[in-house]
């Protein structure tokens, strides 16, 4: 039923696509339509506007185009012809003559497809009553989109749209939509003025502003002492290394193309560095080391740099340098499954703590290699099975739920990826558990074990939040910019009823400076409706209104973002309850 | 008198050099003599000793034979010679030859000085009885040198050494540099384990050890909160930008040399930052700002890049990526004199909670630009005027010692650099207060005034406490790796007097550890005194022996590195003494 479903929205949606196509030729007769597919959530249809240039202003009257035309669609007739017919037609259209050149080297049968005045060269599947199926539609945007997504062809303009057999499936999604679009973190990072980008520096690479740069503080900080805690030694190493590191490492065959061009220092290449794991193989390397100290868990706040190519660059999701929560514990292979169990602790225990749950906010799922290619996986089958079936235990004795993925391990062992969806559904790879069995090899890393042999220790490769970036896009997501407490950039703000309570407005800032809470006073000479109001924008957890009978009876008028309640406290009081609400997230 | 003492000594010293020269030139015989001069703190000579190769275990024999060879020596006998005679006589050495062409060239008189049997080619300069004078002097080391200090010339070998009119001023000088050697924080570093380098990843890129890094973030988390609490915002800004930014900020062609080879990024060049203002003043212009903003203060822990060749790289004082304690304060110019003063206190603060004073650790320079020097500073002589002048009279003001440097500003502006001297007493810029009145104007740097006009803002560049790299260094040297109590990595090591009391050092460990205390557990199978001496090896400040009456009594035998007094203490007691101890540090 539910692949019945699937396909006929895709047919609607497609019919869709043809009725959109018949309206812009109605109203840019000189456009060239190509390809017109349906997607995922809806469909588009990609044009050569030639001379013109419409914009997302245009949408309007182009669906009221595609109203008025659905009146009179009957049925899709479809109609063979021959190739020769096909070139004829459109003789005047490239696209559909580069799409005609390859149906007939592939010795396909052509077909139109014509409903109303509307005739596209099309392989089918259409809705039958196109007059009464094609009503819920919304044209959403316009975009350049590259003729056959090559950057080498000419970019022509895409229309996006979306089609349901349903008022209300076309409203929710249209609300899904907006409420997407209101808690996309690139939107509120600009509202909430808390990163921004400068043409000059460079793509890419976002530029913290004081807010922006609160939230990452906190959360660098917590990611540090929390390690620390768990046993982790928290290292600086450095973000550029000569590229022979990565030769060494064998990374950089698998690499090459997301690093970014050597820089020739006197007469060596040195790289930005895209990994960490070789600079903590050094740190390691550098002192002998007994089975007494491990596991060695080398942590790392690491700034990396990876390609990603300017039209794939977006807000903080992807940059061209971030920084990685990154660590290599270096154990005995016996230690594996229990390190691998305390890092999935972490992560639960750390995603937690941002309001993020196994389940409905990610999953689990466990890579896996694929013996039979060895060129890109090193090859060591027992070691495979090994490596998998401790991963795949750990998942299993904690009742985790996940999905198994072949041939998407890394090249040097399998790995358990944390999923993480954004607002718009789309999921990503968060961060991952990896167990290496090739670097200890590459790098001849060695411990004496208890018989005063040397043993060649194993390798898990984890992070525990991923990236400082994608992560706090993530959070920013999550909350709609509804920081909790802990990581607001401004906890409290204190809004006096009138200059007159400025003094008083000072003191109490005073004190909660010194409880260590981030506090700001809106001292405008502005209506206290509108210091209100202005607060709510900035999504500030509390807002303390402070005027005659406050600074009378030392009180302050506490009003909670959440709840909107209100309540009068004293100083201390207040202290208290936002300190004990803040060290309730860290809940061990 | 002591213009004359100087002179003496130097001639004392280069007729050393002298003695030097005949010693090494009786047991080599086929060495070629160079140049041989005093300097600073003793002499040199450099030889070219073709196929024989010399190290320092030579030098006590070289020694000796010019404690046998000064026993002949009479008067430095002078000759004048033709250049024909010069070059016969040097005919086989290139290097004398080179310079007999010089001194021609120059029109100078050649002249030789004879004394014992040797004769060297020499301007002069001797003291008057060798035998007599030449009685207190050590050879030091030997090193490689290129003939006339050129990469392209050979490296030849350098022997230093060192003489005085006394014992005790030779013996002085000698435990100096021993004491020296032991405070060297390349020493103290590899010893105590701070920070390793690996040939892998490159020269001039530290790798900070569990140790090192300790230091490190605390360090680097007190500026931050610090500075915080002073009316800072920290930030984060990209470590690389596209090189057009420092074109626009006219950094590109005085740092040009500095600055590593750009990385091609698609069709954009980025480098890796030599500094940070141009990202702080993007940040800047990113919204528009009223005077009510003003001052607004941007800091950030920076990493920046700068090349230094691979000979001067030197432990963590030369590296080639350091990190910066750098801010910009951008405020009106009437704002500019009390920022300067916030600054001073600021530096003042930070540097004696490190233990530093003004005076001893550190002095004040005024460097001023040259009117005349339009290449080397921007033009603009009223605002050099007023800039130096605000300079000025804040150390005035502060009644603070300071010398005047003319030609050492900034290129935009005029500064106060913080002289730091290092355990060999050389004194390098460790920070620097600038005032810059030339990049607001290259970037357009605006604030609208309360009269509701556009104005222009100056910038005050700053660093609180330097390069966190150097500063390290400096902290190391300064205290011997006997760290105050607040930044040793480890800060309390906890010595069990056996196996059987081990459990209690764990509760005892544990309540350290809640209470946010660095502990460690010497748990090895070694007698009590070898644990002892090994955390005075580590240098740990606070030593606890727990035995049977510890354990039993519920307390610990503290044991203080410093004092080495014993007092035997309950943990929660020692646990107060240890925070008090910390934050006295920190008094304001």
């Amino acid at each position: 039923m539910k692949v019945n479903m699937n396909k006929n929205i895709q047919a609607l949606r497609h019919s869709a696509a043809h009725l959109l196509a018949a309206a812009v030729l109605e109203l840019y007769p000189e456009a060239k339509p190509t390809i017109g597919p349906a997607i995922d959530d809806g469909f588009y249809y990609d044009f050569d506007f030639g001379e013109d240039q419409i914009s997302e202003n245009d949408l309007l009257g182009i669906e009221k185009k595609m109203r008025f035309l659905i009146k009179g669609w009957g049925n899709f007739e479809r109609q063979e012809i021959s190739a020769d017919e096909a070139y004829e037609m459109y003789k005047d259209n490239q696209y559909k003559t580069e799409l005609i050149d390859e149906f007939v080297k592939d010795g396909e049968i052509l077909s139109l497809y014509k409903s109303g005045n509307f005739t596209d060269l099309c392989r089918g599947g259409h809705v039958e009553k196109p007059a009464i199926n094609i009503k819920y539609f919304k044209l959403l945007s316009v975009a350049g989109a590259y003729w056959r997504g090559s950057e080498k062809n000419k970019m022509l303009t895409r229309i996006y749209g979306t089609a349901f057999f349903t008022q209300e499936d076309l409203d929710a999604f249209l609300k899904m939509k907006e409420d997407a679009k209101n808690r996309d973190h690139r939107k509120l990072g600009k509202e909430l003025g808390l990163f921004v980008f400068s043409d000059t520096i460079g793509k890419g690479l976002p530029l913290w502003t004081k807010k922006g740069s609160v939230i990452r503080r906190e959360l660098e900080n917590f990611v540090v002492q929390e390690e620390i805690k768990r046993g982790y030694e928290h290292v600086y190493t450095p973000d550029i290394a000569n590229l022979d590191l990565y030769k060494k490492s064998g990374h950089y065959p698998y690499y090459k193309a997301s690093m970014y061009a050597p820089i020739k220092i006197e007469d060596e290449e040195y790289m930005l560095r895209p990994m960490t794991c070789p600079h903590h193989f050094e740190l390691y390397l550098s002192q002998p080391h007994s089975y007494k100290e491990l596991p060695i868990r080398i942590a790392e706040l690491a700034k990396l740099y990876r390609f990603e190519k300017s039209g794939e660059l977006s807000g903080l999701m992807r940059v061209r340098s971030f920084c990685l929560a990154d660590a290599h514990i270096i154990c005995s292979k016996d230690q594996a499954k229990e390190e691998i169990n305390n890092v999935i602790d972490l992560i639960e225990y750390m995603t937690n703590v941002f309001g993020l749950e196994a389940g409905s906010d990610y999953s689990y799922r466990l890579s896996l290699g694929d013996r039979q290619n060895e060129e890109k996986y090193f090859k060591d089958d027992q070691a495979w099975d090994f490596a998998e079936d401790v991963l795949r235990s750990v998942l299993r004795e904690r009742n985790s739920n996940f999905v198994e993925a072949e041939n998407e391990a890394a090249f040097y062992g399998p790995k358990i990826d944390v999923q993480m969806k954004n607002v718009n559904g789309k999921e990503d790879t968060a961060f991952t558990v990896q167990y290496d069995f090739v670097m200890p090899k590459r790098f001849d890393l060695k411990y004496t074990n208890d018989k005063n042999e040397t043993e060649q220790p194993i390798v898990i490769h984890r992070s525990s939040i991923g990236a400082i970036e994608r992560t706090i896009a993530f959070i920013i997501e999550k909350f709609a910019g509804r920081f909790p407490v802990w990581i607001s950039p401004v906890q409290v703000k204190i809004l006096p009823i009138s200059d007159k309570f400025l003094d008083y407005a000072k003191r109490v800032e005073t004190q909660l400076k010194e409880a260590g809470i981030r506090v700001e006073i809106d001292d405008r000479a502005e209506r206290l409706q509108a210091k209100i109001r202005d607060a709510e924008m900035e999504k500030d957890p509390y807002m303390l209104v402070v005027g005659e009978k406050e600074a009378f009876e030392s009180t302050i008028t506490v009003r909670k973002r959440d709840t909107k309640d209100q309540v009068v406290l004293a100083v201390d009081e207040f202290i208290k309850n936002i300190r004990a609400e803040i060290s309730s997230f860290f809940h061990d």
